[in-house]
């Protein structure tokens, strides 16, 4: 399923870690690329090496007008806010509308408006948590679980292991 | 079921944000506590807020010894780890011990005993991503997606919403 994140709220400096983990957490699930109403050169990096290191084509853009993103998107438009429809009451509708998904999380400060620009608020239980969390269950249930076994044919590739570390391939990083 | 998680690595202040996100995950997905391995009262007060308004029993507590922490558990324990077996390949064996199960996340930099300590070391995906996506779907498994529809019982409840806002109850923050 074709995923993009928009990220939402994001404060350069502050939001930094957390948005690298929004970011890792969209990749590793199988989301195809995050905006960010930011420009962070710090977010961007730290997941440029990750994906040069562990594969795939995931990227991190910029977007001027957050809004502009949500209206010229074309499939699905989901904001995940812990005040919407309860996440396993609309999963199946909107996986089998087979279309693309904008997935749209933010801190808790995301302008009002949003919520009335979408095709679905969705509520990953109704209790204040995480957008990393949110998110990850989100892409878990539009992926039917399948994200967890994603091949991103990588520089390094885990061999799981029930004790220690197992990494297959060689990655030199070019920034260090 | 019952579920305690050990947040390992905290590094007070800078992990302050990312720790709270562990600990509300934590908590909306129906654990029953966070130990930390560093005493944090910036977290401990976050957590603390969202619990009095939005109910639980739920509590964040220090262990000088996280290693004792681990000894000592009777249950079973699971340590999240990139490296380890895929959860979906033993979640439903974790679930039929029928046993209280204690979760183990940090981050990159957990010492490799901790592998040797632990009933089995679970993979959330064989990619980098976030200990907060890792326990969010450690949970789910576990918790066979009935955490989504827990009742807290707090001040404050939601009223899930297609569109916009909806809480019953009344809360008075005492720190503010």
């Amino acid at each position: 399923m074709e995923v993009t994140v928009l990220r939402l709220g994001h404060r350069v400096g502050r939001d930094k870690r957390l948005s690298t983990h929004v970011c890792l957490t969209a990749r590793a699930f199988g989301a195809g690329k995050v905006i960010m109403d930011a420009r962070d050169p710090r977010v961007e990096e730290s997941v440029k090496e990750v994906v040069a290191a562990w594969g795939g084509g995931f990227t991190v853009e910029y977007a001027e007008s957050w809004k502009s993103v949500i209206k010229n998107f074309v499939g699905v438009k989901v904001h995940l806010t812990m005040y919407g429809l309860p996440l396993d009451d609309v999963a199946a509708e909107i996986r089998d509308a087979k279309k693309p998904v904008l997935a749209i999380v933010g801190g808790p400060k995301v302008p009002s408006e949003v919520y009335h620009m979408v095709d679905y608020n969705v509520a990953v239980g109704s209790q204040p948590h995480s957008e990393v969390a949110a998110l990850s269950l989100l892409l878990d249930r539009l992926n039917q679980g399948e994200e967890l076994g994603l091949d991103f044919k990588g520089s390094l590739t885990i061999i799981p292991q029930a004790c220690g570390k197992k990494v297959a391939g060689t990655y030199r990083s070019k920034s260090k």
